[in-house]
């Protein structure tokens, strides 16, 4: 693990002092002028992946990248990334995103990582230092998923989870492929997918949860992505007169769906720690206030940064989900709609993250990532990390994301202190 | 209470020698031929109250009615009383019930219980038998409420239960009122509301729902009809990623709605007896795999024969339900969507159906109503009671409604031996 950091945490202190810093105005700008692309009501983006909206943005930000004097390649599966020379040759420390939002996103959500990456770049070609390693700035196609399944698409096949033809292959909501999107924007170019190699990769993304604005913390040193599993149950029971069919005659598919839906909180509760359960789907049919429901469908999204944990919350409530339908004599069946594994991120970075917002006198705590990212793929080739920032209310995926401009500093700079400590 | 039967139970058991009995195939054919009135796909028929339709139905029971020599009157909302002269003047011995069907009704709901009402005074013609006390045969308007709210809304008004104009000016779901939808058909007859007085109302019908079938019972002794509470619950909570949400931060709609939902079929369970609880409708908003409720909408059906229990039931589970929403941190609001107290059948006409069935070799048990009948509203002026005769799987208010003949034959000859018996 020695590799990883040159740097000793004596350097980081003393970098403290080189004054080098990101321009926040400069930043700010950026990342309005890139929310103009795409622009809706309330002050968010529609930039959903590899339609016009999102190639004009993508024009924008690696107009930007060329004028920061980076190598820019764009692969086959659109991923765009611009590389900043190093002293030296070999992989570089990447940082990055995306630039796609879901329909109604905001402004934050993965444009602060790409532009913040390029603030970097910005700031040391205004101090003239020069990385003993290169440097690069990416941007990931489809990571949201709102148009094409699944989603972090772009670094899962950056990092060989998926076969690229497959991601070429795929059709998205409007029925068209991803592969003539990609052409029809012109970001289907000739990069090998998966290069170039990354000696570490970290990303700065705002939290889209609640949790450091509520405890009042300014950076979070994220230990990993949750894993994450979403079932879609279907209850079949039959539909009776709700006053003339005694309790002990009934099989009620809306009871046994409300049972299975709150012992699962029961569950979250039982195993503790960072387990989520929620059902935030239900439709019953024939759904009349004098009716015994005959069918409920409903989903199930179980979360846990700890694998064991995961599979014993779904265990437990499959289990109590049979035994709940025999009971009342239904049908139950189940239909996996996500099944991800968690991913710990690299300790060395995590305790790098920590040490160095102390170090800068922010507050920190370590926390996991309730929502998917790229880094979270780039894990799968290289030592990975990410810095949060709070948001506001914990909104994300909401034209009123939020993120306070003195938090996007601090975020920035924890950044930019990171990588050059990774590229020292 | 002596004076409700005249006869005496040794009289009864007489009366079986007599040889008084209805006309099975001519029951079934008034049955056939009014089905034909409104027919839709798979047997069944769709008669709205005051529609065409049931303008036509009407003009043909009223025709068979005159045909029997029964003196018609209606009422001015629309109730039809054919009345047969007993040897005395006074009140008559009333059966009855409905010709108006929902959107999809079966061809024995209402209609058996007037049709069966008029083959009681063929076989009496048939016979040359005059009672003592005048018959009457009674259908009644909008008993089923699917056009016109509420539902028993002519023998309500009969009974003195709302007042005559209200219901006049009731608007139904397509925008038209009750007065001009009864001027249109020609059943806004001269007869004052409530005339002439019942000595006492009995009421054959099919039960819709699945207990005589089950146990193997040919007739239902009716003890009463359940009291009715329906409430819409709102629960307001916030909306929320479900990813990044911790467990303890959630305002959870959804939790909360199925938590009620869950405890009212525990509160039945407890309470037991004829408590019934059901929840058959959900609406979740948004409504997303990955998203907490931020809204639950859902309706609780609680229905008991004894009105303390029921409101023992209501009570326990408003009860749990603030608790639980202050415990979530949720807005919960009540809406009352219909609350009528339980009505108790006369004893001595519920003893009397169980006797006669016994005499006459019937598997026969008390029961109550689970659904709502002109009887319960007759039962404010008068003695009155009901017959059930099994509902094939327990269906109603559905196409495939089925009654086996048998029972309709076993049930039309006990109205005729009851209907004797309270006019001896």
């Amino acid at each position: 693990m020695s590799t990883l950091f040159t740097a000793t945490p004596t350097d980081v202190i003393d970098s403290l002092h080189t004054g080098l810093r990101v321009s926040l105005p400069r930043l700010l700008s950026r990342i309005a002028a890139l929310a103009e692309v795409g622009a809706i009501d309330g002050g968010g983006c529609c930039r959903l992946a590899l339609t016009d909206a999102d190639g004009e943005g993508r024009n924008l930000v690696t107009g930007w990248m060329r004028e920061l004097g980076l190598t820019v390649t764009v692969d086959a599966i659109g991923n765009v990334v611009g590389v900043r020379a190093g002293l030296e040759d070999g992989p570089p420390v990447m940082t990055g995103s995306h630039i796609d939002t879901v329909r109604t996103g905001g402004r934050y959500d993965g444009n602060l990582g790409v532009l913040a990456g390029l603030e970097v770049v910005a700031a040391l070609n205004d101090a003239g230092v020069v990385t003993r390693r290169p440097l690069a700035v990416a941007f990931f196609t489809n990571e949201e998923g709102a148009r094409f399944s699944p989603d972090m698409m772009g670094s899962l096949v950056y990092a060989g989870g998926m076969a690229l033809d497959d991601a070429l292959d795929t059709v998205g909501i409007d029925g068209t492929s991803v592969r003539e999107n990609l052409t029809r924007i012109g970001y289907d170019g000739p990069q090998p997918v998966g290069q170039p190699d990354v000696h570490a990769f970290v990303e700065l993304h705002v939290e889209q949860g609640p949790v450091l604005e509520h405890e009042g913390v300014t950076i979070g040193a994220v230990t990993g992505v949750q894993g994450i599993h979403w079932t879609e149950f279907t209850v079949e029971g039959v539909s009776n007169h709700a006053g003339t069919t005694p309790m002990r005659m009934r099989h009620d598919a809306g009871y046994v769906a409300f049972e299975i839906a709150r012992f699962a909180r029961e569950v979250a509760r039982e195993i503790g720690g960072g387990q989520l359960a929620t059902v935030g789907h239900v439709t019953l049919s024939p759904n009349l206030v004098n009716v015994i429901p005959n069918r409920a469908v409903f989903t199930l999204d179980l979360r846990n940064t700890d694998a064991n944990a995961l599979e014993e919350a779904v265990r437990r409530v499959f289990e109590k989900a049979d035994a709940l339908a025999d009971a009342e004599g239904v049908r139950l069946t189940r239909r996996s709609l996500a099944d991800f594994a968690p991913v710990q991120f690299d300790e060395r970075i995590v305790a790098r993250v920590e040490s160095l917002a102390k170090a800068r006198g922010h507050s920190v705590r370590r926390l996991p990532s309730g929502a998917g990212h790229d880094a979270q793929m780039l894990a799968r080739v290289c030592p990975a990390g990410m810095i949060f920032v709070p948001s506001v209310k914990g909104l994300s995926h909401n034209v009123a994301e939020f993120t306070h401009d003195a938090d996007i500093d601090a975020g920035a700079n924890m950044l930019l202190a990171l990588m050059c400590e990774l590229a020292a």
